[in-house]
């Protein structure tokens, strides 16, 4: 495809030794050499592929030196967006790199929208919409289990998936279409149901193994989202200041340079934590009180995980009598602390309280027991999971989403196919299948989706 | 001279979209070959310099895929540091650098400390300390005037300056040695101190001149710190945000990630004002009561220019009397604000408070004005100065005291070679003052202070 030249700075902003600026597309090369001077006068464009070059960047009109830089020529077609990319490598200050971008806009390249070096990349056929999605994943992956995952998806592992069983799909059509399109044997119903009904059933199964990652890599891509409740001064506090400094890879998101969205994550075994309404735990105030308040249930509700904390030193009160019915059928881990202190609390009362949820003893004073809390955790996220390297997690809410429609219309075909329904009836729900699969990997699929799904990138990217 | 390889990571931290690993040393290549995998199955070491390498990086005990990068290769001599290095261009997440670095860690390569690639530069001898310091600078840069300066420090005109000062003093020197040594002349004194005489004047001429610019270098290195005052409602606050639109430079200190430390820079013209204490400018309260503290006090004194409001639609009040009189002596310009409404202040009474000071009219409602505002501030900075592009400044407090005590140093050996004073005794000045203007190259340098220095770079410059 034929694109204009586009730029933007594609570190994150902020002081640093290094920031880049990216060109891709077709004057890439002639706009940097434009602005370009070498000590011995290199011309961009007669230079080799994949070779860095060093040298001032010269505002053309004035002869000014705006800045020394370490140039990355890659031309086309083994580059990321598969475009002719020149990259920019000058000092990491803000003035540094606002003066080295806008000189290249000046001079012919048009400022970039986010995304959109990732969107050329999927426009130009390097990679697929799955891929792309992962590109920005493996950026904000708070951890390495979340990294590991977007790796396997931006390596193309689902698209390797979804393409074998919509492949599946396209032959099992294909034979119904001949077998409609020759109706010389009678018993066309006879020879493509058995066909239909055993394929479409394994592509019905494999949606389903897929479907059965998603909880897991969802989380994996956005956090365990984790709520601390409990009574004033029974250890919430200190169980929060725990996993936080046990956990020493505490990921802080700062989107853009605003800096007012920030969350707090806690690496947990490679399971991230978002620690939700982290102020609130911090406050002590009435808690029956504040469970009455409809925010606080809603937080609950929310929440993927309750640590829900009792002192082990005071006997159970109506408070955490209350807390317990607050949060059954919620997903939780009964946190007994104080074990360091003479024991008050009637065990066996909590653990018919907890209905078979896991209890964990700690003493947060003497830094006991935050291990166990975590194997808790751990064990609670990859319970009956055989934990595998390669496996392929969906961990995309838009990709879960469409698993679950086709997983609605294979089924459909199948229940179709046993009912008796003409073959032909069946082939739209087959086709349907094999369409919304196809938008995961970004084959069929609107043109307005993809901007809005790559307007939410990041700059530069 | 020999070192061993170090690694860190040389992007600003945060989400983007590439983030840089370096490694400089002798091992640089060698761990980076160990970890790192092209389709093509290379072998780094056999690779030209100054190319790039698209592959993955492998955890070599494991052969798990770490992360998908492209990796710069720059062999010495013709790198940053004079030394090997490896620079590995990884997905911008915060997981992700972190990875990478770790695995290069593991692999042989230690932390490099903060500026630790710099200093590597000047003890290799690629750049002397000026320009190390300048690099800093650099990044630090809050405008393009400020960036200039620092560019040409970086690029050695104010090095080459000090060493053509350092040289002539080491050519005195000699030429008095040589008399001190071969007394065959009896007139050793005669011949030697007219040459003293005029080399040292010259010296000392350009440390003045040096000097003179000092004072701006050091304002376009740390910004014009900047104080708004006034009654409450004279439209401190709108002059503020005027400041803050107009002037959409805005640069805000994110020190580490930290988010503490920040501070308002407004770009006037090239001169970056540094608003100092914006919150207090945003409460209205008693004006008098705020003066009698201490602490404003100390605000208004150590501020570089006083920007004072008053109210032409009101006349003059025993407030704003008392405020004339708290800047008296200091750097100031009046801001007659509300010229839209019915002048009711007296402008011969403000022109006799004033002393002198530059006088602006606005009405920051209409916007209008401002822009003499401005013109008002960049000349109070340029005041009487020739701008020229190619001007050395002098910007580092650590130079100006340099400059200061070789002006010092060489006031004495003229004064001692004018009242007679043998001339072994004058040479011991003039030896100093090479010395001094030594330390500002880090010719003649402690190992203590070069360590100082470095340390308050930033990590992975």
């Amino acid at each position: 495809m034929d694109f204009d030249t586009i730029a933007a700075i594609s570190t994150p902003m902020g002081e640093g030794a290094i920031a880049i600026v990216r060109l891709s597309g077709d004057e890439a090369i002639a706009i940097a050499n434009k602005v370009f001077q070498s000590p011995n006068h290199k011309t961009l464009m007669e230079q080799p592929t994949h070779t860095i070059h060093y040298g001032h960047l010269i505002e053309p009109t004035t002869d000014e030196v705006v800045e020394e830089v370490m140039l990355s020529l890659m031309k086309a077609p083994k580059t990321f967006t598969r475009e002719d990319v020149v990259e920019i490598n000058c000092h990491g200050g803000l003035t540094s790199v606002n003066r080295v971008l806008q000189l290249v806009l000046k001079n012919g390249a048009r400022l970039a929208e986010p995304g959109e070096f990732t969107k050329r990349a999927f426009l130009n056929g390097r990679i697929d919409l799955s891929q792309a999605e992962a590109v920005m994943d493996l950026i904000r992956a708070k951890t390495d289990r979340a990294m590991n995952v977007a790796l396997n998806q931006m390596d193309g592992k689902l698209s390797r998936l979804i393409q074998n069983l919509r492949q599946a799909l396209l032959e099992t059509l294909a034979q119904v279409e001949v077998n409609i399109d020759y109706p010389e044997y009678d018993d066309v119903e006879e020879m493509t149901i058995p066909v239909l009904l055993e394929k479409c059933g394994w592509v019905k199964d494999e949606i389903e193994k897929l479907l059965q990652t998603s909880s897991q890599g969802k989380i994996l891509r956005e956090g365990l989202s984790t709520v601390i409740i409990g009574r004033p001064n029974v250890g919430k506090s200190s169980l929060l200041n725990s996993l936080v400094q046990e956990n020493k890879a505490i990921v802080t998101d700062i989107a853009g340079t605003t800096r007012d969205i920030i969350e707090e994550y806690v690496n947990v075994r490679g399971v991230p934590l978002r620690l939700v309404d982290t102020a609130g735990i911090r406050e002590t105030e009435d808690i029956v009180e504040r469970i009455g308040v409809e925010r606080s249930r809603q937080v609950l509700k929310e929440a993927d995980l309750i640590l829900f904390v009792l002192n082990g030193a005071e006997p159970l009160t109506n408070e955490d009598r209350l807390l317990f019915e607050t949060i059954q059928n919620m997903n939780y881990i009964v946190v007994i602390n104080k074990t360091d202190l003479p024991q008050q609390l009637n065990k066996q009362t909590v653990e018919e309280l907890a209905l078979g949820q896991r209890i964990v003893a700690t003493s947060l004073l003497e830094e006991q027991g935050v291990i166990d809390l975590e194997e808790a955790i751990a064990s609670l996220f990859f319970e009956g999971q055989v934990e595998a390297g390669d496996m392929t997690y969906v961990s995309n809410a838009r990709h879960i989403a469409l698993l679950h429609q086709a997983k609605a219309t294979i089924e459909d075909a199948l229940f179709a196919a046993n009912s008796g329904v003409p073959v032909d009836m069946i082939q739209i729900d087959v086709t349907r299948t094999w369409e919304i699969l196809g938008e995961i990997i970004g084959d069929t699929v609107e043109e307005s989706l993809i901007n809005q799904l790559f307007s939410q990138f990041c700059l530069g990217k």
